[in-house]
């Protein structure tokens, strides 16, 4: 997908929520945030109670003022549908759409979310208030996007639930006899005879059905797009030239395909939040904006082309795939029982961050620090302390940066490494017991991500139906669940000539969370020249030494050859002499398997040889630990980021013209947090 | 209020359940209890299914051998009425009086305190169970005091309390508008449209309403209020000259806010049970003491003169506030996982601590241990072992003791060091996600308690609505919540010469749990000359060096100076140089602001150091560190308490008549775990 | 009990679900089977739903074929019934047979065990499906026996369990003052005025009454009894000489009296899994195996004698109390967040270990490792990896190794050291508020068995009811509720010349969980001549010296003397100088209290030196630490069991004929992780 005509080309702002300030406020806020140099806000988020008061009497006046104010003040507006929280009469009315839990409690209003997504009377209320909207707004000159709903991600448990998790099972698999044997339903006596007995799944006795559950995970990320779908049509229908989207959230408790839905937006937006202070919080920002560019991709691969009447939207090709970042945290870091505040100069940092893979702009939650409700202490770039406060005049000089970083807009990042993203094998780890409860494929896929990002490559995510022949090295961590056809592409993916690693506890199940018998990983024995008959599963503490001088944590397994050769051995103890590391020639290329976890250094020194044995180049080797290096670029130009996040001055030998000053560089001398963004020469 | 007549000046005794044990046994007991000196004893607690074993259908005759056995004894009996534990025949007939928990579980009979308290059935059938007995042992002469339910504290969130919690609210906002702002409504889409829509808190998707949630703890507070009012003024109209009570339990749990609920009794009674095995369970005996006194003292201020027909009640001018320690345990200190038997002498120390502070006495729970049912290892005056029992014979020699103290009962504490202790903040700061879980309410204020404890300062607790003027210093901790007319008070208080010391996360928030915007302390910057721009909760493990050579931790602030001048800075770091105390004279006292939790040592060296600049003076700076020393005078006389909880011998050169010898001394010479009650010359 | 005559000598096999597999590989399973060795499977534990796909309409072509294929391949069958999973069906048609949690929570399908043991509806479909697999398969001839259900376990709260509680009740103490005063109704006001009134252990407000929950929990375990009975009864009738049984499962969760059962069974057969990675797996294993022994002992005396009209079962006198490891994990030990891969070997001794300990073989969940459902990471004897793996070659090599051990069935474990095991104790004690919350029944026990079997004696356990005179030592762990009837049991065993070591936290209750006042330990005060004060539960980090150089741990007490002479003490503290072990002679033997917890190795030698002046001898003092000896004897011949646990080789001076290798030899040579069966000379 390509960026929106009607959009700035680097956005700035967040969600704005006047609804919570009395009026006289609104004209300080627009005076503000002109002061900021932001041109985008988000409007009308949970706003329904306020628009609606009452089933079908609408209040749009003070909207309509906002609206005015904002446009006079020549900020574009991001307009929210507000259906992620019903207003309480809904509750009441419809006591059928509150949620209810896998334990059966139906949850009551008094948060947000507190909707069953399938329930009729909610899908109904849902279309309502956003035709109200469109027909209200669809000539307002400040309406820029339409923001469909907020972070979809809510699970029911309900009837509602059960009778469209039926529907979409038969729509699945046709007849019971396949659902039976995808769900192994000999297995603890869950063979069904009758499509009605199938429940979604909720609290039972003992251990519930993987299988059953992973296609819960898709039924609900279905639904939910279904839900948005609706929404966007009929928005698309009332204003043909206005693109349409929703911010994803990203988590594990999230029920939503990423990719797969990046084919129905007019542009990815995703909402991010690190979760660790430390240096974590820069390698969750990168790993983040690279899965926010790969999903716009592949969702630019995937969509269904020239959909709107218009033409407007889709059709520009520079820039890369459209993607944006609609929420982050200007001054806090939440980890778990502490609200981090972020070091002078961070928010920058993760903006550009960001704005370096590809993101069209930094945008936040929120604009102004909320006095009541249950965020008070969520962060803002008009905090508590108001404007004449640190925080504001760092959102002032943000957004005089990104106002002169607008060129780089046109740039794309370009990666010559792949690591595979694959949410069904993260929700079937999920809902398997698995050998080992510090298996997560979260922790493996970043660990890969940030071994890679450590050696100073670029990286994209691939998903099953994404083009791999453009890559001279894929990696795949954890990739538990292989379909047949996936396995035949990565097959064909080496014999062409392309590099694989695959590691530990890949290719152990096919799509239905079935394992492959026969030695694991069953779908790519043959393409590794191995098969491995047994884990070895470690305690935390356990480190196994390697021939090569690094150790293997978390992992092991019992690794037979069939036709690789061993790399790296284990040394000592049950597996001593046996392989680690593998390497197998399949065709043109070469497959590598890796059966122990490594620490961060080894994984980063492994990544770097074998990245650079299939011709992938660092982005910047001259930038020293510590210093982030991206670069975006068009055929022509090419611009080079330059974060750095330590607490020292640090200069890195790159020539070109520095964005921020203007002036031409050969050396780049970046205080300590401070960074740069260069024209290369 | 004043001590009742009808009661013994130190009362010493405890529960007594002669429900549990055959007739036989009764005059064992009341012979025991005799040797034991006691002369007081709490009867039928939990008697209901006893008492009224069908409904309508009493049994009364064993209460009343009961009653006469103990009289015959010489013993006083407190009556209680039994409403704390409906019988089963109750739970059965009106299920809709089983309480639901937020999740929706109906909770079933098997405990204790299964009812909801807004269930007409249970209200009427607590009026009628109550009223039988007043009926009954009206003109008993054992009857000295009647003990409302116990331990009020259950919550339910079924459809009466619905009903009971908007009316509730109706009364306190009048119209929906003014709760919609009170409540922010605003905030995700809970702006309500009428009132049939608001419910109790129930579990909900994500974070509850903070400001809902406090509203719900204080409507929860004045319902058990109005639940014993009704027992209390049908109970005074059948016995106007018998004082009514009801025995406080105390926990960041309970819905009630004893300094309010302390006008309507004719004595505060807590119940204590620290919960460390160290010498925190002396310092918290002590802060639990404090605490009864101050709510008594509020009571006294804040209750309706004059309510009783006879005027028996509240008369009596000496002795200070009226309240007692209703219960607490011998022989045990019960911490997570493990019950601690106390020391040898430990018992008698904590019940001193009490009495030093203004105790009518020590009562206990319980009596006689029980063999069956779910306390069978709490502990008891008479142990499971029987008299012949080291625990039996330090019962004996307490009563003995408190038997030569009977004179102290005249004499009252004197603070001139306030502390604040607000129901509301903490109330507010658990309904909350704070900036840090570390945060904690009754940490913050136990600290400054501690800190003046170890200072030998004796502290009172004021509550909103407090007289100020009397104290030379007064500490907020983590006062949170502040209104205007609070706030107002507490700077008139500053202007007339007051000394103040504010700590961090106060005045935050008004009164409605709402952020005061501006930069913080919202309601108290200008009388502090600071406005705090940003918090820095800290790692628990992070220690920062301040200016004076200590370090502060768990949190810290950017503090930005508008007329106070720096005591004490950060030192390195984010903050270094910036001020971590301020100083800012106000009118004619001083107002101190601490942006960062300092260890124990230098927060006390720093609260003496203010104490005595305010001019207030320790209790007793002869005695060595471990002794503790607490004075309760008249205008004519005054009493010591010295309590030596170490296990070495001490020695404190004070003069006076040992009360427990008869003999003067120039100098206490206590034993280890020893203590001593001087007259002072 | 006897061994069954239709049952191998020593059977080897494990659960094999057929129906999860295509019918293609049912020839390739018995194939594999007879090339391991394989004798008996047990078939269709989890089958209802395939059995039985809809109400009333079998489908048995499947069972039949695969019945004959075994019975062609020379494996015979223990037949299952599927009840522990009824189909989705069932649970569609009667929702009010699916369990309800003590919260309230129906369950839903989708996991095992979902149902109501108490529901009619249950109780029908299970006797009719148990009926029609008898009916078609009462003549086939693998059918070797037939397996009831599997690990009955599953409590329900639901309105179907409370009438049957009633029920229970009524039977068990005939009125209700009789319950009210057994439950001590009077506390907390529970007293039941009708029997209407009684409910299951639900949710509620606080403490549960723990005598109510130890009488549900004898309730659900005859419940289950007389579930099981129902179903033997019918198998028994249509099969008089095929012998039935059920699986037990362990652990503290479940709600089964196995002792009681035993009376019950044709044979005793438990599930084991050892949920420790190191040494504690082998000691865990031996105690599962002592009791399983001791259960069948006890259910061959107080079961019924000549039930069966052929007298085919329970006659055979040879090789000791029937019992059978059913099920346990070929190469996985399951500890909190990893599954373990048993080391080379370790199977092959964790199945000597029971077999040593009289078990008649060794099974195991599963043969084939299954693809789907929420095992597939359970271990099989057939692994994923297929039979080209070393699991499945340990495998045939422990089926051969079995064979050459036939002849050992004929004898039997005899000890002269006797632990006490009783559940009602344990039971008592999960629903008690203990004095410590590290006081653990199963721990207390184990701790007197490992360090007997370190000691090197083998040990029966002893249950109320068994015949005590037998014995030279009886150890008594935390036997916490002791019946007058079972504590004069205990006396006369020591009156006429037993042994006796009694552990604290005995003898303190009676068989209604009601303390026994007076002094602990109540019932046994007299025979051990002591008296106990207080308790004095200790931090887990505390180390209290004692007078022979050893410490004590978790516990102490304040011990009296009564007749008793102490012989060890505690050193410093409050306890200086205080009795720790005291020794009573009583009649012609001799009564032991130990009043704190001993480490390992002290306790090790302490039992060491109480048996050996008992005058029992320990099963090989040749033997080195770390290896393992069990003698099987009958009256002419005995088999030494030596197991080497620890990974170097090591050498056993005993002589006789080593059954593996038919040599006689006189030093018997382990090799690292080796084991040997001799015939001793």
């Amino acid at each position: 997908m390509r960026w929106p005509k009607g959009l700035p080309g680097l956005c700035y702002g967040g969600d704005y929520n006047p609804e919570q300030w009395p009026a006289e406020v609104w004209p300080t806020d627009v005076e503000l945030m002109r002061r900021a140099r932001v041109n985008l806000v988000t409007v009308g988020v949970f706003a329904w109670s306020r628009l609606e008061p009452q089933p079908g009497r609408y209040d749009f006046d003070w909207l309509d003022r906002v609206l005015d104010l904002l446009h006079d003040g020549g900020i574009r507006v991001a307009l929210a549908t507000p259906t992620a929280s019903p207003p309480p009469w809904f509750s009441l009315r419809h006591p059928d759409a509150l949620p209810v839990t896998a334990d059966g409690v139906r949850l009551s209003h008094g948060s947000r979310d507190t909707y069953c997504a399938s329930a009729p009377a909610y899908r109904t209320a849902a279309r309502e208030i956003a035709a109200a909207l469109a027909d209200r707004y669809r000539d307002h000159p400040a309406l820029a996007l339409w923001h469909v709903h907020n972070e979809y991600g809510s699970t029911c448990h309900c009837e509602h639930v059960a009778v469209a998790f039926r529907s979409w099972l038969r729509a699945r698999y046709g007849d019971l006899d396949r659902l039976n044997e995808a769900w192994t339903g000999s297995f603890w006596s869950q063979h069904y005879s009758g499509w009605e007995q199938i429940r979604p799944p909720r609290a039972t006795r003992y251990l519930g059905n993987p299988s059953q559950l992973l296609d819960f995970r898709r039924f609900v990320s279905d639904e939910l797009l279904e839900a948005y779908v609706e929404q966007r049509d009929l928005l698309r229908a009332a204003t043909p030239d206005v693109p349409v989207t929703t911010n994803y959230v990203l988590g594990g408790w999230v029920p939503v395909d990423h990719a797969r839905w990046s084919a129905e937006v007019d542009l990815v937006a995703i909402d991010h939040y690190p979760a660790e202070a430390g240096p974590g919080a820069e390698e969750q920002t990168g790993f983040a904006a690279d899965l926010a560019r790969s999903w716009a991709r592949h969702g630019q691969r995937t969509g269904r082309a020239g959909r709107t009447a218009s033409g407007a939207t889709n059709r520009d090709t520079s820039g890369g795939p459209a993607w944006l970042l609609m929420e982050s945290a200007p001054n806090l870091i939440l980890t778990p029982g502490r609200m981090h505040a972020k070091e002078p100069g961070r928010m920058t940092r993760h903006s550009l961050a960001h704005v370096a893979r590809g993101s069209r702009g930094a945008m936040f939650f929120q604009w102004r620090a909320s006095r009541g409700g249950a965020e008070v202490f969520h962060s803002a770039l008009l905090p508590h302390a108001g404007p004449d406060s640190r925080a504001f005049r760092e959102a002032v000089s943000l957004g005089a940066l990104l106002d002169r970083l607008s060129e780089v807009d046109a740039g794309t990042v370009r990666a010559s490494v792949a690591v595979a993203w694959d949410v069904s094998s993260w929700w079937a780890m999920q809902a398997t017991v698995l050998p080992s409860a510090q298996l997560d494929y979260l922790a493996e896929v970043s660990a890969a991500h940030r071994a890679l990002g450590r050696a100073g490559h670029p990286v994209d995510f691939v998903t099953d139906g994404d083009d791999l022949f453009g890559y001279a090295l894929l990696v795949l961590p954890a990739l538990y669940l292989v379909s047949d056809r996936y396995a035949s592409r990565i097959r064909d993916y080496v014999a062409a000539g392309g590099h694989l690693l695959v590691s530990y506890f890949s290719g152990i199940a096919d799509e239905h969370a079935r394992v492959r018998v026969g030695g694991y990983p069953g779908a790519l024995r043959d393409l590794l020249g191995i098969r491995v008959e047994e884990f070895h599963p470690l305690d935390p503490a356990t480190r196994l030494p390697l021939s090569d001088g690094s150790t293997g944590r978390l992992w092991a397994e019992t690794v037979r050859l069939t036709g690789a050769t061993p790399s790296v051995s284990y040394l000592g103890g049950l597996l001593d002499g046996q392989p680690a590391l593998t390497r197998h020639g399949y065709g043109d290329g070469v497959a590598w398997y890796l059966s122990t976890r490594l620490d961060d250094d080894p994984y980063r020194d492994l990544l770097a040889r074998l990245a650079e044995t299939a011709g992938a180049a660092p982005t910047c080797p001259a930038a020293p630990a510590g210093v982030e290096a991206v670069r975006r670029s068009t055929a022509e130009t090419s611009w080079l980021f330059l974060l750095n996040h330590t607490d020292s001055p640090q200069a890195v030998p790159v020539s070109g013209v520095d964005l921020l000053t203007g002036a031409h560089v050969d050396i780049v001398r970046l205080p300590a947090g401070g960074c740069a963004v260069l024209r290369e020469d």
